[in-house]
């Protein structure tokens, strides 16, 4: 027997020199603490999963189609169909016409999606906004298509103009959108009505429209009033975050389409007794357990509730900030404020993601009043701090200019 | 308000009469009884993973690239990186000239090694043979690449003489190998000693090697003698699951590449302040604690200790299977023994997947002496009732046949 130690230089050391428990116990310290501290995340984090803790033990597979029952039995699918079902009831869906699966995230959601509208349409050509989350243009590069980049406006909605100009000189293709229900930085909501305006006007008839609805996906619901962005709206597929309104420990979401659209995909697959459609074979059965127990617990009420209380919080904590001069601004709706981009010490305490000088928080379920008014103390001292070091930073650059001239 | 109940005619029930509790504790009832009846599917079934239940109450998040920190701290990207070391030492890959990451399972890795070869040889040709996962020629269709599929030998590997000569014909495009290791239905492993002499013997320069060894990849360490299958004999990159040699409650896997390779598709990305190489955007970072967890406990002597196990009881079931005349067989160091499907009551009963009138069983950790003992009783009665039917049915046929002519 060959010794792979020597064979190959192996150190065990490798996994860290403390030991498991440890180590656990740091990481789980470290995780914690960081967990409390975040306000630029669209996660919540006021959920306890304990009660799954037991399902650890076993090996739980969801392998192919949710709605077919494989020769494994080691599945967790009937839970799986019944938070589809669930989402299918939330988005106003056919439920014999629609068809879905529990995901590991939005972006396999939109990867579905985008895969689907070419299966449809594979000369057609993708549009979608600048403020579209960069995944989407890494997955529309992975399946090979062509697309273009529509501008964004202000607010970080489409520019309904720009798309139309673009769209009329190739009304020769069939089009696909990739429309925002709340785009990653602002979440800002590309407007359905309008874009069908535009696809009637140019008499397009061949046509696909994805949802990327991420975060607002679960909240959209309660809005008031109602945005258009389900299938009752028209939609032909929409994917959901599940680990972002509702919470979860791990990635995960629900992908929703057209049945008409999946059963282009379909094939039927003799080694595990399933008819595939979707990315992955092996599927995670935990991630339906997650959802289901907090859709259980939660119930309509419980969502609709969670979703007043954070616009509730995003309205103090945009007036709030308003008061103490810091210029805050939100969506119709939205849970996110938008703000300049404080100091790197701010950032990096509340964990903002900045982008193009602003960075926003999100008031997501978890989220209390206590930590938004921490933030207004630290950004009170914070623009004191930054006005004062660019008034220096300006001062300096104008004696360095006289020196020139000295 | 617009009442949302009435609104889309929501029945909350969708989730299920039972109340929560009721309801978990039944699925866990029967998901334990399933989990401990397989035979047919190469999941490990020996863990528990108690000591990370705490994680499930915290959003853990290792969105982009495992090397490179994001603004969000909520990850586990150290741990991850010890994790995708312990594997390069595994498979003997240069440490700094190789990258990887924690993936969702050996389909996401493949996928993904699809995907850099085709990043690297835009028109190469795909080559694998028949005995392939699906879900592979699912992937190439998803990346919308040429692919031919080989011919494999009556043991599962692909047929050297048919890909020589399909290759001949196209000595003008790149190619793009995907090698077996272990292919599903029998474990055989694709020898790329004899694909490289096929490659030289064309001085085909332009070609890319990816290695599926979803199950074997961690197992291959330790046959005796080691396959050439991995960085030093010089693949470019290999997909490895983790819940089936190693165990998890979840899909997840590693896939490993020459950096080379990922830094072609690496793209500077604002939002998260990283450089995302991944498929998906946001990651789970509770399946590197899992896998970091099972590592750090079994250790490499414990993975070897676990193989050597696995395929002594591989040996005795060959062995008692063909004792009581059933024709089972193993190709070289493998765990899984194939023989011809047995009645629909015994697959079920066992939960073996049937392809071509041919099934199989995985003698994975966690499996013992006991229940291969009770699938050989079973087999003895169910051998017999085939035999006396298939006899009785050709009695029958004969009958009719002289009928015919009376």
């Amino acid at each position: 027997m060959i010794n792979i130690l020597v064979d190959c230089n192996f150190d065990e050391n490798i996994l860290g020199m403390d030991s498991v428990d440890v180590r656990l116990r740091k990481e789980l310290e470290r995780l914690t603490e960081k967990h409390k501290a975040y306000l630029g995340y669209p996660l919540a984090k006021d959920f306890t999963y304990q009660a799954l803790a037991p399902f650890l033990d076993l090996q739980i597979n969801n392998v192919g189609d949710p709605y077919t029952p494989s020769s494994l039995g080691i599945d967790t699918k009937e839970i799986e169909q019944e938070v589809l079902d669930f989402f299918k009831g939330l988005l106003r869906a056919k439920s014999d016409k629609t068809w879905g699966y529990v995901t590991n995230g939005g972006s396999e959601g939109n990867l579905y999606g985008l895969y689907l509208a070419k299966e449809a349409f594979p000369k057609g050509m993708f549009y979608y906004s600048e403020s579209t989350h960069y995944s989407v243009k890494k997955n529309l590069h992975l399946l090979g298509v062509q697309n273009i980049v529509i501008r964004a406006q202000d607010n970080g909605e489409i520019d309904y103009t720009d798309l139309e100009e673009t769209l009329f000189t190739r009304r020769n293709r069939p089009a696909i959108f990739l429309l925002n229900v709340g785009t990653t930085m602002k979440e800002a909501i590309d407007d359905l009505s309008k874009i069908k305006a535009i696809i009637k006007k140019f008499a397009i008839k061949d046509y696909y429209i994805h949802c990327d609805a991420a975060l607002v996906g679960a909240m959209a619901p309660f809005h008031s009033p109602r945005p258009a962005f389900d299938f009752q709206d028209g939609i032909d597929s929409i994917s959901i975050s599940g680990h972002k309104f509702i919470g979860s420990p791990v990635p995960c979401g629900v992908v929703l389409c057209k049945k008409e659209h999946s059963d282009r995909v379909a094939k039927s697959i003799s080694y595990v007794g399933t008819k595939d459609t979707t990315i992955t074979g092996s599927r995670n059965g935990l991630t339906p357990l997650i959802l289901w127990y907090a859709l259980k617990t939660l119930r309509i009420s419980g969502l609709r509730n969670r979703y007043n209380d954070c616009l509730d919080l995003a309205i103090y904590a945009e007036k709030s900030m308003n008061e103490i001069g810091v210029k805050a601004w939100r969506n119709p709706n939205a849970v996110t404020v938008v703000f300049d981009q404080p100091s790197d010490a701010l950032c990096q305490k509340y964990q903002l993601a900045v982008e193009d000088g602003i960075v926003h928080i999100l008031c997501m379920p978890g989220i209390d009043k206590l930590q938004i008014d921490g933030l207004i103390d630290d950004l009170k001292n914070d623009v004191r701090d930054v006005i004062s070091i660019s008034d220096k930073a300006l001062y300096q650059e104008n004696e360095d200019l006289l020196a020139a001239f000295a």
